[in-house]
């Protein structure tokens, strides 16, 4: 069977003509051949009501009732593309949690699928049905409804490729694909047309917008191609896949940039051993991410300055924290609020010498100042002047060749 | 153990606040030890926004996906309720008609309880535990969620009393109880403390303001005692129940009234067997719905007048419909649409004699002329000018002793 899975998103379903606009996109599966399963989000803003609703009545509402609450949102979304397109003369069907059935752990809120039990479904699919399933919810072994955590559908779809053996799972969404750079920035920005997992998962913001880093991870452990597109154009989008499949193998895929950074270096710091972790286990602690990190040698071997980046919103937090300390002794604490994370992604750069090296060219002939670098496998970073940002990915993107597409 | 079934009507659960109240009330109930078994409506309006959404997006909604997307509804609310007695320390759950289960038969929209398995719920109670269960909601062998047709909350309440073998049935709405009559019409009019079934079903508007009929039947049937009461007061409402359980047995329990009858009379009809029902099978095909009948003796054997009543919105396709008739012969129709049906409900009429006597001669002594008379065992109804409806309510009241609680 040719099973194609196909999920919309909460903008995609946002309204009665949206609901009629993917109506006629499922539609066009069916034209083709398909076996269609249907993942729907909850119409934009409904799953939103219902969150402020419960923290209305209470600070303290129940996680478990708290996902029989929205999880109607979806119920609502399915039965109006099944109702439609029955009116249409299509046979199909909407299947909450609990009617595929999806089934899960005991958690609630957040919960992971364990099994998903396909017979019922298949059954719809071979008299030709379309089944319109309910994303972000499941059902666990007390009987009770469950949810995956927010914009969990894109979860729910690349599971039911997997248990369906789908040849095609596609995330309907409102952008047209992943970027290779913010085009609000760059104008040059073009759309990427594929895409590895491994630089999916690195290309945070860019991808982010896209897809749930989360289902990304899950479409690769499980090794489902996932087109992403628009519902709002019939432009093609982005096919994310693994490596081998990509023809157009680019050096670097894509550029992300971060805005809301903070650099603090602690100057002059003693140095012995596990002086890092006494600095870094506090501020764990209080829930503060530190990002990249560097530790200048120190010159007489007994005093060295650690740099590292946090969020924005957490450095008034971190210096509270540090300043607090009676693990380690400095000499004082410098912040800069105003840096960016400029990072190169793409997994060309394993088996391609001086990328590395054409990056820090182009910066420097831009005269943009590197104050911190830090590097993976498939993925290089730097901290820069927030001011020079756009400066940077311009010049990075046209460095790499990105606006061809 | 002592169960009772609490349900709250769509204004009774309309906001937050509400749901507050109402779960003040569930409380007072567990503190006298009772066993709680909660069936809520849909917030009011929501159930009316889903219904507007699926006529939107197309007249010819699927009847079986209408109840995946209205029973939505019920979810929200009980979430909400069975939530915040959670935050209040309750061991509260909620039950959606497929977790209890209630299980209907296959139609859909407008389905009935086949039966209501009882056991997982008995074991909540059993520890202790609060049932929330959605009303107007099952589901069928086929595992697809049904609806019970609006306003059949009431029937949930019912059958789960039944099933359940509950002490005590309570159906709060916004209304105090069941009135002797409108008090709008007339000031004097008091809430009725105890009426039978078979009173109340005849009560039409009065009584159907507090409980859809089918379920006052459905009552009936099973023999469940049925308190109605306003959740937004403390006050005590109006007992439902057999009649040998009723304490006051006033002859008259209450007046009703119609506002919307209009009268037709056939005048110079030749009479023949089989008249009346070559009068009446076009207007029935015709989904016209006749109440008050009268046919004249005829004077000379071969003619006679014929009256009846319709409803004021079928009046002209009545007329229409008769007008186009060959079956029959007759000299004119006359008209009236400014006409009201008041009719005294009360058992206690049928062991009492000279009841029809004493409303004819209140009527008569405030110069109220009658136009049709129609009586059941327990029912005296006559067509009157709707000029004089308040006027012989009045008289009516008093004359029966009404005012007196």
């Amino acid at each position: 069977m040719k099973i194609v899975v196909l999920k919309f998103g909460g903008t995609s379903v946002g309204d009665l003509n949206r609901i009629k606009k993917v109506s006629k996109i499922i539609i066009s599966y069916i034209k083709k051949k398909y076996k269609v399963i249907v993942v729907s989000s909850a119409m934009s803003g409904v799953t939103n009501d219902l969150i402020i609703k419960s923290k209305k009545i209470t600070q303290n509402f129940d996680k478990a009732e708290y996902d029989v609450l929205v999880s109607s949102g979806e119920q609502i979304s399915c039965a109006l593309i099944s109702g439609y397109l029955k009116s249409l003369g299509y046979n199909s069907k909407s299947y909450m949690g609990w009617q595929v059935p999806i089934i899960t752990d005991l958690n609630y809120s957040d919960s992971k699928i364990i099994k998903i039990k396909t017979n019922q479904i298949m059954k719809h699919l071979k008299i030709g049905g379309i089944a319109v399933v309910a994303g972000f919810q499941g059902v666990n072994i007390e009987n009770r409804v469950t949810t995956l955590g927010r914009g969990a559908s894109d979860y729910s779809a690349i599971l039911l490729s997997k248990y369906f053996k789908a040849k095609k799972c596609v995330i309907y969404t409102d952008v047209e694909g992943v970027m290779t750079t913010d085009p609000k920035l760059i104008s040059q920005a073009t759309k990427i047309k594929e895409i590895s997992y491994e630089e999916m998962l690195e290309m945070s913001s860019l991808g982010s917008k896209v897809m749930q880093t989360n289902s990304v991870q899950d479409a690769r452990l499980n090794r489902i191609d996932v087109h992403v597109r628009s519902s709002f154009t019939n432009r093609s989008g982005t096919l994310i896949t693994k490596k081998n499949n990509i023809k157009n193998n680019k050096i670097i895929r894509g550029i992300s940039f971060t805005k809301n950074d903070a650099k603090i270096t602690l100057v002059g710091v003693k140095d012995r051993p596990g002086i890092a972790a006494s600095i870094f286990e506090p501020l764990s602690k209080n829930n503060i991410n530190v990002d990249m990190v560097v530790q200048n040698i120190s010159a007489n071997g007994s005093e060295t300055d650690i740099t590292f980046t946090v969020k924005n919103e957490d450095l008034k937090k971190s210096v509270k924290t540090l300043k607090k300390n009676n693990l380690f002794k400095y000499k004082k604490i410098l912040v800069d609020d105003k840096v960016s994370k400029v990072s190169i992604i793409g997994v060309g750069m394993i088996t391609t010498p001086g990328v590395t090296y054409r990056m820090f060219k182009s910066l420097s002939k831009k005269k943009i100042n590197i104050l911190v670098i830090s590097t993976s496998e498939i993925k290089i970073s730097v901290l820069i002047k927030r001011s020079n940002v756009k400066k940077a990915v311009a010049a990075l993107h046209k460095e790499f060749n990105l606006s061809k597409v």
